[in-house]
């Protein structure tokens, strides 16, 4: 797919507005790829991150999502616009288990208004295999500020 | 609706899992109510838990609506049982300001493997005033040890 | 919840609108209820409305609730409006059984642009009792002709 | 992805089954395609099946998806069984304008109990060209007989 962009600056915009995501700094989240349409986002397995089983939970996995699905709307959105999450949905695949976890996201169909945006969350391990361990479909809107 | 417990000890049992769920802990969050088929789940709002304007980050707003639907599910299943989100969308309604947040989950549909669980997640203003920020609907899976 | 009505003719626009929604012809479905924010759209049961089981086929479980919802939100947008589906998920609880089925929507966040509607499709036995078969969540968006 | 068939006969099985799903033969829809882990249904574009825009009605839009997700969940199961659809999201992201509509599922994710699937569907036109109108992901169960 070709995205068509209208913000230059949208890295640096997306780079900007991620570090003030307060919730990435406290759960050790980083940008790990920023591109017209596509954006990843990184978290180390940390234990404080946990749900009941010592599995990343299910929250933080759709707290990746998200964030990598917004900005990866964001990211054909025009200089000026904020984006925020309308709706989405997240099936949990496996039990997330890993060394780290990884967010892609890629807009599937954006719009003036409205973008649709699929993310899928793989689990590395040590070896550095991925596996998937969720997927999430979601809408997103440009908000002109 | 009326609810059937199977296990007469959910209430300590969930009580126990919530406290592993160490994600809870990093955020702030706490078991409101525990009953037969309903949770609820709150958390005060912190600067660290944001997005990038301030308000409860969309994936906090999705952890606490998890973690309350899990364990209305969970109430419900039987002794030894384990429960896991297997799907869940959440639609943002208002942008999510507020003193503070609750999350009240109600099973919709108990089954022996599935349950389908809505969750409601209000802001609650300084006033005590309380506004639905975010609705969602997921399912969860009981899983026999 | 108290709804705003801005177009005072709605009834007459649903009414209007939903005859010319040829696949409820085709199907059998009539619209049951009107009003503010809550729409009921009714269909006999028909062996060829099923699937492989002979319930009523999921697909159309989810036109009657698409139907009813984008017009629950109808209800609320101004005069010359149009309403489309965004998105909609469906769980589907219960086989769908029964001498006919309901949906009814209600409004649950209306918007100036985006409206959330929740529907609950009953299967209605010869008895005439009720059973919960399906819920849905759904975004529609309000286009100004 | 490579998919593991367990049953030899899901050719068969899926074409006698979707014989039996008599909503298809109301609505003129037919399997396109029928190969491990993926399942095509088509259907003619007739003014009957239309929204209030003269549109494929996005609950067709749903019915076709989810016909073709049953079954490519349906492709990877062991004899003998039976698919039922738990749940299922459905994105509309353009009018469903065209001379025709195809519905490609995958699964995503296979399981012995729980399989996970994705569906594009696309407008066809007089040229062939092809849009995506919808996306679709959605949960399946297997029911043992």
């Amino acid at each position: 797919m070709v995205y068509q962009v209208s913000n230059p600056r949208f890295v640096e915009e997306i780079t900007r507005s991620f570090a003030k995501q307060s919730i990435m700094g406290l759960i050790g989240a980083k940008l790990a790829l920023v591109e017209p349409g596509v954006v990843e986002v990184v978290v180390p397995y940390r234990s404080d991150l946990s749900q009941q089983h010592g599995y990343l939970h299910a929250g933080v996995v759709a707290t990746l999502a998200d964030s990598a699905a917004g900005y990866a709307a964001y990211s054909l959105m025009p200089a000026g616009s904020e984006v925020l999450s309308i709706e989405f949905k997240v099936n949990l695949l496996r039990p997330a288990q890993g060394r780290s976890f990884l967010a892609h996201a890629e807009v599937i169909k954006p719009g003036r208004t409205l973008t649709v945006v699929r993310a899928d969350v793989f689990a590395i391990a040590d070896s550095g295999e991925r596996a998937l361990v969720a997927t999430m479909l979601g809408t997103m809107i440009c908000l002109q500020k």
